[in-house]
């Protein structure tokens, strides 16, 4: 059972708010999660009564939360954590407010959770300073993007520095919510079996793709100004690539773990000048077709510059430089409007160093988190009959499947959770923002220097054909689905 | 397609004849793979007809051939290529007629198929040589046991070596026809992943379990002079430790694979003096319950001694002492009337180095012959939820049902066209042979010598507790199925 917790959330009536917070909180709720004394309570302009609020919250959380998961009775016992403040988080006089409606109560855990304009997280933090709500219990969580660049994200960070303390600090990347991106710390570090050939003499090659089918939705005004790289490559595939790579740490605990994460961040290899050229690719949709149906290209999106040059899409090639990955390619790759939606990691292993018995395929190991929770170990096997002839097959391990009397937790609900709790063992340190966007600057400012315009692809494809050559030159190609025999 | 062949099957109207050898001709016959002009003649004592015998297996082949792939249409002309020859095997008068009923063909491939009792092994290839049916295009088949001893092995093999060179005596061993013991060369030798982890420094020990649920039924007379030691131990469960043990051959040939074959079980540490006593288990099944049915004991069998102390059961701990080897325990058993009937290799690696998320299981790879075909991979995972909890879950791979489409081959075919192909790759060298007999024989001597007797077993269990003790002084325990959760 949890402590007694505020839960403050800022843009309490957004899509991330309504969408996702609540109804994790309700599944926490149900779960019997939550201490009895935790309120949750919305931060936004519209003028809502507390019951206004709550009817809104119902009616999202109906809609998200599995039918057979969603009682009345359930939901009238959660309704009661739930309230309202009509504020404006920008304007400083607002605060002396919340405080007054919080009382004046020291031990109470309160975490605010913003899940506003990223413009806003160091005003928020301030101003709760000021009204003296950021006291020694209060932790405060943010939501990607921190920053625009290097330096912005050090202005933030240092902004919150100021008044938290790092300890309370939690910055989320859902990513690290999801079961299979943890399942990847498991698979390394609790089997022996892969060690001894998770390092560059076996392993080719890795792949991270997080490829979506949607475009930019109603994130117009935002993402036009982002790109893909500042959205998806800085924080979720960073991140992935750190858990690929990362040494095992001193012990399961949030500063250990995100020790050895930092030093994958520190160990990559910058990419500057003609690098940037050879080892990056940019993309932007242009019309096609998703699942049959027309969708226009980026450029005639809501809130997008009909002269935009941002990338919907990015690829990089990616080296860490450290005993263990010297000269193996991480190949990163993130785009929107693509073919198919699939978030997977793929080990690619050395071939066998002599053909016994005719050509075979390398051995492969692929993590998949979208579109289904997986596990599978390509190896190869006898053909039946006659002779030594050879063919793929896979080890598979359906993670739904494999524990499918538990419920999965959503990612929220994991991490919502952990913030009550304080573990911060999987939120983003901010030495690792500050290392992961290092290395990130160069590559956005080498894209300026050199004039290097997003390549155009239809939606519905691949991405850019330059992003498949930048792994055909050294005759690797990306992870697509075998037809199945 | 195969090349023209007489296939003489001595011992034609045996149960190994009617049941393995026709229905897997029969099977080849079906698939196109034998030659227009092959034949097959089935020599035995009884006064048959040719049209008698074709009636005879006709009424074998339909009960062992699945009805999907029996017709008559192609039954007649299988029928066509039979053939009988009354004759006793063990008169030297009886060749000329043999040889007179063959004609004088010097162009046809011969194979004398084997399928009668070991003691006549010697005398057949001696009368065959003197009616001059011996000459460089005849071939030999013979079936376990060879010998009794290492002794009566080397009489055995030296007058066969006079008679055929090495290169056409073909002792099969149908555990080498088996897909699943072909897959594990593959597994091992076109899989990089594997190799790394695949010695002293990451394994455990290794576990290679046959249990029978089977009596002796009608085969008490051989039964009782031989034991499971030389009927199963000897042969089969050696040939798999050699597969599994053996570094990669040269090629994927007969004479690359048998050496490497052949140094394994050069390299078996000798079990001798007390060894004998500390490192084997001797075990004679009593009466009990066989899948709810009342069994008798051993000793009141058909055609068994009712004082006898052969051994139903045997379990042994080897050694391999070579550099890749070296320390690791190859627990070996198998036995008959036992709870379940299983053919299985376990891969026990150690334990990772540090537990970072407590307590886990070592990673365990099973490769099962039995009961169904399959390889799976024990990992450890992470249990869905809150924390960083540890569940054991197998990444599964069901043979059968990866190559769903392509008929399973039986052992015996896959074999007999080798044979008819002149393939030696999976046939035993007379210097396995030896090998074999030479590291068992001392452990023969020493039962007799310190008067080890077998220890009393209830059919239907586990064997004799002494065969867990065998382990669990080493804190280890017999691999048993999960239950499913």
């Amino acid at each position: 059972m949890s402590i007694p917790c505020d839960m403050l959330v800022f843009g309490g009536t957004g899509d991330l708010a309504l969408h996702k917070l609540l109804p994790a909180l309700y599944y926490l709720h149900r779960d019997g999660r939550l201490h009895t004394d935790q309120r949750i309570i919305a931060l936004a302009r519209s003028p809502h009564s507390r019951a206004a609020f709550q009817a809104l919250a119902e009616r999202h959380c109906r809609a998200q939360v599995a039918r057979a998961n969603f009682s009345d009775t359930l939901w009238a016992s959660f309704a009661e954590r739930l309230d309202y403040l009509a504020m404006d988080a920008s304007q400083s006089a607002d605060y002396g407010r919340l405080a007054r409606h919080l009382g004046n109560d020291d031990k109470r855990v309160r975490v605010y959770y913003l899940a506003t304009a990223p413009d806003l997280f160091a005003d928020i933090a301030t101003y709760l300073s000021v009204a003296g709500l950021a006291g020694p219990k209060a932790r405060i969580v943010l939501e990607k993007p921190i920053g625009h660049s290097l330096e912005s994200a050090r202005e933030i960070n240092a902004t919150l520095g100021a008044v938290f303390d790092e300890s309370r600090v939690f910055r989320i990347d859902h990513y690290l919510g999801k079961e299979t991106v943890q399942n990847l710390m498991a698979l390394r570090f609790a089997n022996a079996l892969f060690e001894p050939v998770w390092r560059a003499a076996h392993i080719d090659h890795v792949q991270i793709s997080v490829c979506e089918t949607l475009g930019v939705e109603n994130r117009g005004a935002y993402y036009d100004n982002a790109g893909a790289m500042r959205d998806m490559l800085q924080n979720h595939l960073l991140q992935l690539l750190c858990l690929v790579a990362m040494e095992a740490p001193v012990r399961f605990d949030a500063e250990s773990v995100r020790n050895e994460k930092v030093k994958i961040l520190e160990a990559l290899k910058p990419i500057t000048g003609l690098d940037v050229r050879d080892k990056t690719v940019r993309g932007q949709y242009t019309n096609g077709q998703i699942g049959g149906q027309e969708v226009p290209a980026y450029y005639f999106e809501k809130n997008v510059d009909n002269d935009s040059d941002t990338e919907t899409f990015v690829a990089v090639q990616a080296e860490i430089e450290n005993w263990r990955w010297a000269g193996v390619p991480f190949y990163l790759r993130t785009g929107k409007r693509l073919a198919k939606k699939t978030s997977e990691i793929l080990i690619q292993f050395k071939p066998v160093p002599h053909q016994l018995f005719g050509d075979g395929e390398a051995n492969q190991l692929l993590i998949r988190l979208q579109p289904e929770e997986r596990i599978s170990l390509q190896l190869m096997a006898k053909n039946p009959g006659k002779g030594m002839h050879l063919k793929p097959v896979e080890l598979d391990l359906n993670l739904a499947n494999a524990f499918s009397t538990q419920r999965r937790w959503a990612a929220y609900e994991r991490l919502l959770l952990d913030v009550i709790e304080g573990d911060s063992t999987l939120f983003m340190r901010r030495d690792e923002v500050d290392a992961a966007w290092q290395w990130v600057d160069p590559i956005l400012q080498g894209w300026h220097q050199h004039y290097q315009r997003p390549r155009p692809y239809p939606a519905g494809s691949d991405g850019p054909e330059q992003a498949e050559a930048l792994l055909e030159r050294h005759r690797r190609h990306w992870h697509a689905d075998r037809d199945t025999n």
